[in-house]
């Protein structure tokens, strides 16, 4: 009477480990709402990786072959857990090719083949779900797919990126340098010992491309987003910051300017006020400006074992109420429009400007000329620091470039709130 | 070819009007998106009513005749827009027996008579929807359905009623009293000229039923919950609180011990760096404690037209793509248990003191002999504020009895954070 969904397992690492233990834990209760039974039936695992007690514990079997695994016709349903592109990539199209639905928490490859692996999934019939690719336990897309279609999203400002969420909260509540605060990240196991794609803002920019697609319909593609990382701020930028009443956030932003969006990773000023300042340490969040709902907040972890797999979970459990229902599978994201990129002359906002200023008095007369209109400023030995009022991207290139006559510019950065 | 969603609105005040309006702004969207064309074809109004500007403009019928409506079979969905239990009820159930969806944004209805009003659903093979019941534009409901069941929630915790929110904020904020707040509150339209369902509880209690429902699968009724509302509050229990470094909000509360549940709204203690502190004025928000996700929050409007009809909008899009998908009308909330209530025995909490005490000398030893552990206090005048570790429900009562001999006890609030 009662059917099973059945799972091959790709990968029994820090969030394939906690499927097994999350699903061990939640079964009878998934499986009384859902009317489904779910069951990790193999495990993928490497050659030579020992999980043989996790198996038996779990009761599942273990195998170093994907092409027998994927060509086992009782799976329904493949959960890659592996990372990075390859050979996630082949492993997650075989699959897909098999008939099989797919979960998966990989923003690295969806982020980059998440358009052609979609088209592979609705050429197949089957589910490809990644609930955890984004801001690991915030269950965030399946809420913009399902909540917010009668809403028009104009604003996405995200802090999707635990590890230097983290580290800039050291920097502003303990002073710590950005080394100091690298080298706490890493002691904690929040930073791994290359760090480059969580300081260089390459994993908010994975997490920002697929955000785009959920909120606008809209593919971007990495090369299309403006990227910058916390890697050089200093304490002097976390001294001015916090004097004009601002913290400093790695903001992953997907702006809307008229029917253009721009899509953006970069540290960014935040009002102590703003919602988005109150996300601290580890913690992600997610607040979104729209027409409708006007403003709204998903905070919650971007990562850890418990949290990811529940989202990876949450996935599993989609695809199970369907088979109940026995319903066709459905896209993941349903909102589709032609992409279309916002200009320099579009993109307003007001920026932060810190400047080594050699003589105060030049450099007045050319912020005039620019029409370039100060909201605060703080002046500290040969620095200046200065929050001008919105102006648009193709200003700010053309004045800042006139600037470099008179004063060092040693950051720009955006601003939020207040 | 395509097809088409016809609704019947009942009710064009406020949300009815939000509804109207922001459908028309999003319709193309929506048939592009979903397949399906929303269109609002009638709304009944009172008699005397004069909205025929509004009809115009929209191309919809008017009507004052509701047993006409409900038996027009080119209707597919009913929104119940007209508020309180009688005659809402009435007409939600004839539309349901008539084999209408229905989405209503009524949480005084759905707490009250949700579970008889989901059997008749379920019963008719017809959706009944009600997302902006709770917290009005944060997609909490359809949130928790799809993305807890895999996790287990432990504790909800929600800002679920703006108006004492934003009172709240403006006795902390600027000092004032609770009836300047009040009445500043009303001056801006946050509150009714009659606030008691808001100041008394009572409107944060409606909404903690319904989120108990879709956090635990269980069904409480309003008997089973501790109500208590803002209206005592002063001025001295504000300064206390900050002085601890604590913020007053009124907090409805869903919490899990062992297997049972208790729910209740009352003013509490939540410490200024608690997440939930973070919501401000009208802002609502929802923590939650799960074993899998472990914290997770959502804030957002809890009213106003656009926000509201934004919400009862996306319970009207997860209808029309069910229609397109040819799908049986699933039930909202699929999660159901047993109700089971925890006892004064089991529930642990920390507590806040505000007591006026005539000797301190007497005091210590009632403290040491009920083993009442001191975290922090404070004293001012004649006052004692005790903040003390966690007890049961029902040894808070057993103590603060024997208080009574030697203190006036001021009040007593549940404290969260830090
Ligand atoms: N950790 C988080 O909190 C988190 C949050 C959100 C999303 N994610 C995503 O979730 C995915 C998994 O992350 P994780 O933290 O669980 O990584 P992990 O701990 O490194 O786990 C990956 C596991 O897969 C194994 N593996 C790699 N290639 C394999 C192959 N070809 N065949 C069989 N096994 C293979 C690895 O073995 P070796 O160690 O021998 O390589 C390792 O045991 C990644 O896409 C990540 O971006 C993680
Ligand atoms: N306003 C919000 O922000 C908000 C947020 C969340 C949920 N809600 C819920 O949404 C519902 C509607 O609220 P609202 O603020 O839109 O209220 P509202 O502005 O008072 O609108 C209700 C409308 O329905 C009309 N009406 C009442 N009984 C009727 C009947 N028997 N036949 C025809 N028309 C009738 C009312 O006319 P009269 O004025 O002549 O009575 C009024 O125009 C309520 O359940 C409320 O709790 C509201």
């Amino acid at each position: 009477m009662s059917k099973t969904l059945r799972i091959g397992l790709l990968g029994l690492g820090v969030v394939g480990g906690g499927v097994v233990q999350v699903l061990a834990k939640e079964k009878e209760k998934l499986q009384k709402q859902t009317g489904v039974a779910i069951s990790i039936d193999k495990a993928l695992v490497r050659p030579g990786e020992d999980k043989s007690a996790m198996a038996a514990k779990y009761g599942f079997t273990l195998t170093t072959d994907f092409d027998a695994l994927v060509e086992d016709e009782s799976l329904d349903v493949i959960i890659e857990l592996i990372g990075k592109v390859h050979p996630a990539k082949e492993f997650i199209e075989a699959a897909l090719r098999h008939g099989k639905h797919v979960v998966t928490a990989n923003k690295d490859l969806i982020a980059q083949h998440g358009v052609s692996l979609n088209a592979l999934a609705k050429e197949n019939k089957v589910s490809l779900f990644y609930e955890a690719s984004v801001a690991g336990g915030i269950p965030i897309l399946r809420t913009l797919t399902n909540n917010y279609l009668a809403d028009e999203i104009t604003d996405v400002m995200g802090i999707v990126n635990g590890t230097t969420n983290y580290m800039l909260t050291k920097m502003f509540e303990e002073h710590l340098s950005y080394q100091a605060a690298l080298e706490k990240a890493q002691a904690l196991g929040f930073a791994e010992s290359d760090p480059t794609n969580d300081v260089d803002g390459i994993d908010a920019a994975y997490k920002m491309v697929i955000l785009s697609q959920f909120a606008y319909g809209m593919d971007v593609t990495m090369d299309d987003l403006e990227i910058e990382g916390i890697r050089s701020l200093t304490e002097l930028d976390v001294y001015a910051a916090k004097e004009l009443g601002y913290e400093i956030k790695l903001i992953g932003r997907a702006k809307k300017y008229d029917q253009q969006i721009a899509v953006s990773v970069g540290p960014t000023l935040v009002h102590a006020s703003h919602p988005i300042a109150s996300i601290k340490n580890e913690f992600n969040g997610i607040f979104i400006e729209s027409s409708g709902i006007h403003q709204s907040m998903f905070y919650g972890p971007g990562a850890g074992a418990l949290p990811t797999a529940t989202s990876v979970l949450s996935d599993v459990v989609a695809i199970a109420k369907n088979k109940a229902l026995k319903l066709e599978a459905p896209l993941f994201n349903q909102f589709s429009l032609p992409t279309a990129l916002a200009n320099d002359e579009q993109q307003l906002s007001r920026y932060y400007l810190a400047l080594n200023v050699k003589d105060y008095e030049q450099l007045e007369p050319i912020f005039l000329k620019y029409t370039i209109k100060v909201e605060r400023q703080l002046k500290k030995d040969a620095h200046l620091f200065v929050i001008c009022e919105p102006i648009s991207k193709a200003k700010l290139k053309e004045f800042t470039q006139k600037l470099t006559n008179y004063a060092r510019i040693e950051r720009v950065m955006k601003v939020i709130g207040a």
